[in-house]
């Protein structure tokens, strides 16, 4: 597959998202729903709609596509893990939390709107998310439905994204009696990373492995694939926040190192950052060769999540 | 049933519930979860334990027994539908929300903790509901898992109690130019309420109806039941903060006259609102008559959701 190629499927699947989303936060209410309030669904609308890369969708899509699904059930699946990402950074942007001004260069939801209509904005599209998994058109049969709810539910909970934005929050020192970063060790870290960002990523992975009927060898395959790229996510984060130009990344960059919280870069600097990127891009390839020329898009996604410049 | 008895069985479920929640918050991380930081833990632990009435358990419980059913299951959907009550409890309260010191008569999870914590830990119980119904102990049948999943989901999210949340700042002339509280119509009022309120009481009948297998016109009933419970529950409600004492409600009480807030008893007045209440109870016991004495249970619910002082 040509890089060409590579980004055509990557910006067909994200307009198709754009276009599901749209559809899904429409003001109709849905059977069983009462009235959707307009300030709370503008603000979900605006935390979701207006692009972004929609990386997770893209590894749901592909992956199922290896498997020959490319419907939209697929789709539906895919939105849902991109809610659940977008509530987590509507959330974690709260000033109680990170308290960032700027997220893709617009304005953070509670600095368009205000602090209640964001809490209650990620509340409503992380609830929104099982509701789209968890009904009828995104995969006909009830079991496939129930574990593409638990896979996701798993990924974002407290042992998982929840959790790992706690285990942020306290590597920066917020609870800590002088207020100082603590000095994360290499497990620390790569357990933090594996909960906040590595988690959802290898769920993308796995639902789409999930709604494809993938066989359990075939599950395990990609499982090792996505753990690898959530790895691989991660490291590229770390290297961006250290060395990317704030207007290109579209966020504040030089971060981590203003509030001396332990990454990667401060953990192995960065050639042993850049070379461990290299070696988990190659892990989350060869994991990937029992599928043959059809894993090339999920090959170069991992090439194109070490390699972005936002 | 006598009230004896009735209270014998809303206590049993509530120590049912409150051990049950005790195991699925331990420290030990489920399969699939990666580690279970003890700061968010706790701060779920300490909104979640420690007594309540557990009156949605208790709908859930005493309709899924209708139909004969009571296990563990049973006791799960219960417990997942009062972690979204308590979700919702914990983000309603934080300072940029309804902004309360006080819950069940201690300081609540933003005090006792911080307003990030308090917002994880809602997260997370929001996210662990979803996963408690979706896992295989709750209910052999994936059909009947996915049913729960989209019945609390609708009743909790834009369209339910995350909208009805909304409308009740917006009420409040939160973003009113001026501040001042929008005079709400009878309309407006009511629809709130069936969102913020109405909507998961009603659920957690309509869940035991799930669980149980309810044939449709069973589940009609219950239906029916549910939503003048909800309203009998809310009527009962602005009757208390209007008149009740602040030391056995546990919290602040006159909050929404205070806030010049259009209230049931705002509305219809004192006596209008306690005839409207005995109407209500009336109703939810009529629609009940095809279950015979079984009924019981869920009639005297009516009246203890009525006559309540906290």
């Amino acid at each position: 597959m040509s890089k060409d190629a590579f980004r055509a499927r990557l910006e067909g699947t994200a307009a198709a998202i754009e276009s599901l989303l749209d559809r899904l936060l429409s003001s109709s209410p849905m059977p069983g729903e009462i009235a959707r309030p307009p300030r709370v669904l503008d603000a979900m609308r605006y935390a979701m709609l207006g692009g972004g890369k929609r990386l997770r969708p893209h590894l749901v899509v592909e992956t199922a596509r290896l498997f020959g699904r490319e419907d939209e059930g697929v789709l539906r699946a895919a939105a849902a893990v991109e809610c659940v990402h977008g509530y987590s950074l509507v959330h974690d942007d709260l000033p109680a939390m990170d308290d960032d001004e700027l997220r893709r260069g617009k304005p953070t939801v509670h600095r368009a709107f205000d602090v209640a209509t964001a809490i209650l904005a990620g509340d409503g599209l992380l609830t929104l998310a099982f509701d789209m998994l968890a009904d009828t058109p995104t995969d006909p049969d009830p079991a496939v439905r129930i574990a593409l709810v638990l896979a996701l539910s798993r990924a974002s909970g407290l042992g998982g994204m929840v959790g790992g934005q706690m285990l942020d929050l306290e590597a920066e020192g917020r609870f800590a009696a002088d207020g100082k970063p603590i000095a994360g060790s290499e497990e620390d870290t790569l357990r933090l990373q594996a909960m906040k960002t590595g988690a959802i990523l290898a769920a993308s992975v796995d639902m789409g492995a999930i709604i494809g009927r993938a066989e359990d060898s075939q599950r395990n395959a990609l499982a090792a694939y996505g753990r690898a790229l959530g790895q691989a996510f991660q490291v590229a984060d770390d290297l961006l926040d250290a060395e990317g130009e704030a207007d290109l990344v579209g966020k504040a960059t030089g971060k981590d190192a203003a509030r001396g919280k332990a990454t990667l870069v401060s953990l192995y600097g960065v050639d042993g950052a850049r070379s461990r990127l290299r070696r988990l891009v190659d892990e989350a390839r060869d994991s990937l060769t029992a599928f043959g020329p059809a894993g090339d898009a999920l090959a170069r996604t991992a090439v194109f999540v070490a390699e972005r410049q936002s």
